[in-house]
């Protein structure tokens, strides 16, 4: 029977076998320390026996083994226990050295990010790595849950599209057996025509973008989340629905998570089950008041200003998500919904000093959308559309929704710097491996 | 306030308001009676108000409505209740006809998928298909909550890579920035890189197979579930995990969804926790018995073959699923691993009638696997390739696992004839739209 590194504590006085990679391995006093990792996390060992200590010799971390041994309380090991009179098997003898040292933090600074990312397939078995991405799968258990229990049901809508789907951004394209396909941007199509099957959907699936800035921001394959409801009011009620997934994920993942996220280093999370919300132009008024720089006639807001309306409302109101309402109607995209002549019916969800997702009611009426497409110089009747409309042209009723990216939450979660770090093997404009 | 249909039994004798859809209309006896669809099923309406059934006039299915009346008990009508006293609101009216009839069961003929599916947008709001596609979002769920439970941490690995990932079968080909790219058929290399990393890890995302074939087994866009775990013993830990993931995502959804396979007409479920395993020689030569179609020179298993042995399992055992073991080494892949010199250690799964998936042990010793793949004619340091040999050379335990498609699954579960049958959009040679 095997006993994981995490399950030894309550082991303490028995004669129990563990199995690992060797993770690190020093002399001390004369005696041989090894740590072995596996999913649970590691295993401080002491050998004393010569002859087991010869095992491993020219062996490297990453060695796979078997170690039994007697549980001891060690309040300087990790966990707290370790394992002596330990006796080794080699399971998988690893006699190369690997080209990272894996047992100690790895850097994430800009300039070490393409090492970081050359040797992912090593550097990944570093606890911290380990531990971003167990929040990672973590923050996708929480959110499916909370949309379980709010009536969503889970689609999959195809990636392997007619036409561009939303239009404009760039796309990766490609022979789908003589005709042109493209890759999906999103599933934003997909996903308002089947409010009209199930009112409530949600998809969790790889997005593409050709992106060609090489920056930190843009890789051009993500996972992304997205949602969207009928039978809303108005846009508040997607913002409602949305704050609170966000605030019963955070606050979670922050209480069940506590210990791995102080290791990562993770900002203190201050939130409220409400966020505040202040109207697009106030928050330019607000900041050219605050820094003297007058940003009142930009539409949106200057990443700058994302940065500080998060600060100020972390300060103020102590919460450091934020609704950006009253969108300018200039950055309307066709399927949404206007408000008035100035405004659309959005709003930005901002977090920790970025945009996480854009909340828009959709237009949902037939004749207002076609006049929208044809004003953004959309066809209606092209192969990527005409389906689309056609749920509009049999009824859809007032609905909207949201999606963001599963790659961003995690990196501002974390406070990772740049959303590569969050992403197990990204896909960049100068990067198709591993 | 908004009551969903399935609550309105628990509403009876009080003032309720329905949202929904109109999803038939009838004249009976000098009534008019409507049927209102929403998330939650459908609601009867009975309208006698002249001024009421005015609202209706010239709208047609789709319409979207708000109802206003009160529940009373109806045990002819769906749900075992009516509204009664109705008044009505139109949220959204629709004037054009649908262009089928959405009120009774679609016809899945295969003479007719085409048609289905060119009026999928619409056709998905039938309540069979909106069965089929709740009961896949279930299959989904509990397959995750199975994993959980069981330590599995879910990652998602890129759909765009460097060469094709498992060699042989058809590849869509892509521009990737002045690079080829192709799309992942698999996430078979990640995965088992990830190993290294979480010991066990599941994937459910779209996997892409350029296949020539228009048959009705074939789609060029699947949804897979991928999964692998290390530290077993032999490939029977990966079929024992397999089988009590199986058993108990068959045997909840069964329970919890009864009422709708039932209406789905779905074949009753022979299941036991444990499969009965044949070895595939056994297999052929009981068959040989039976039939007297001589398959004992046969490799792999023949379709006959297939169904037969699950019939022959449900009715002599009692289980509707067996393991076919002992795959012929001729039928080896590169990264599985040999058993002897005649089979691999692997097992086919299948599950009335049809293959579901292979469960192998992988090869996890970096200087038999390399062999391996040059026998196969596979370039260990290919831009495809190198970081996944790496990640032997630095020590990966023995391992193994299986994928399978959820389409398929969907389709076995309610007894489908086609698995496009079980995917909302399909995509197959000659099918990019909707």
């Amino acid at each position: 029977m095997r006993t994981l590194s995490k399950d030894l504590k309550a082991a303490v006085g028995k004669k129990v076998s563990i199995e690992g990679w060797l993770h690190k391995k020093r002399l001390l006093g004369g005696l041989t320390f090894i740590n072995v990792r596996d999913r649970g996390g590691l295993t401080q060992v002491v050998i004393k026996d010569k002859d087991e200590v010869e095992k491993l010799r020219g062996l490297q971390i990453g060695t796979v083994l078997r170690v039994a041994g007697t549980a001891k309380d060690e309040p300087r090991a990790p966990g707290g226990v370790e394992l002596h009179d330990a006796s080794l098997e080699i399971l998988v003898p690893v006699t190369e050295e690997p080209p990272i040292e894996i047992d100690k933090p790895l850097s994430h600074k800009p300039e070490n990010l393409d090492t970081l990312f050359d040797h992912r397939v090593l550097g990944l078995r570093n606890l911290q790595e380990t531990s971003i991405f167990r929040i990672r799968s973590e923050l996708l258990r929480y959110i499916r849950e909370f949309l379980y229990k709010n009536d969503f049901v889970e689609i999959n809508t195809p990636k392997l599209v007619a036409g561009a789907a939303e239009g404009g951004a760039e796309v990766f394209k490609l022979d789908y057996f003589g005709k042109e396909a493209t890759l999906a941007q999103s599933p934003q199509l997909y996903k308002q025509i089947m409010v009209g099957v199930f009112e409530r959907v949600f998809e969790i699936a790889p997005a593409f973008r050709a992106e060609l800035s090489a920056t930190t921001r843009h890789v051009s394959e993500v996972t992304m989340l997205d949602i969207e409801m009928g039978f809303i009011k108005d846009h508040n009620d997607v913002l409602n629905m949305l704050q609170d997934l966000v605030y019963d994920v955070l606050v979670r993942v922050y209480k069940e998570h506590d210990e791995e996220l102080k290791s990562l280093h993770a900002p203190e999370l201050v939130l409220k089950p409400e966020f505040p919300r202040y109207p697009m132009a106030d928050i330019h008024k607000m900041f050219t008041e605050a820094t003297g720089k007058d940003t009142t006639k930009e539409l949106d807001l200057t990443p700058e200003e994302e940065k500080w309306i998060c600060e100020y409302a972390k300060e103020k109101e102590g919460c450091e998500a934020v609704f950006a309402t009253g969108l300018p109607i200039e950055k309307m995209k066709f399927y949404h919904m206007a408000e008035d002549d100035k405004t659309a019916r959005s709003a930005d969800l901002l977090f920790r000093g970025v945009e996480i997702s854009t909340v828009p009611q959709r237009e949902h009426r037939h004749e207002n959308l076609v006049e929208q497409m044809k004003k953004a110089g959309v066809d209606p009747n092209s192969p990527g559309f005409a389906h689309y409309v056609a749920a509009f042209k049999h009824g859809l009723p007032p609905h909207g929704g949201c999606g963001f990216g599963i790659d961003r939450l995690t990196e501002k979660v974390i406070g990772l710097a740049n959303i590569k770090e969050a992403i197990l093997f990204p896909r960049d404009i100068n990067r198709l491996s591993p």
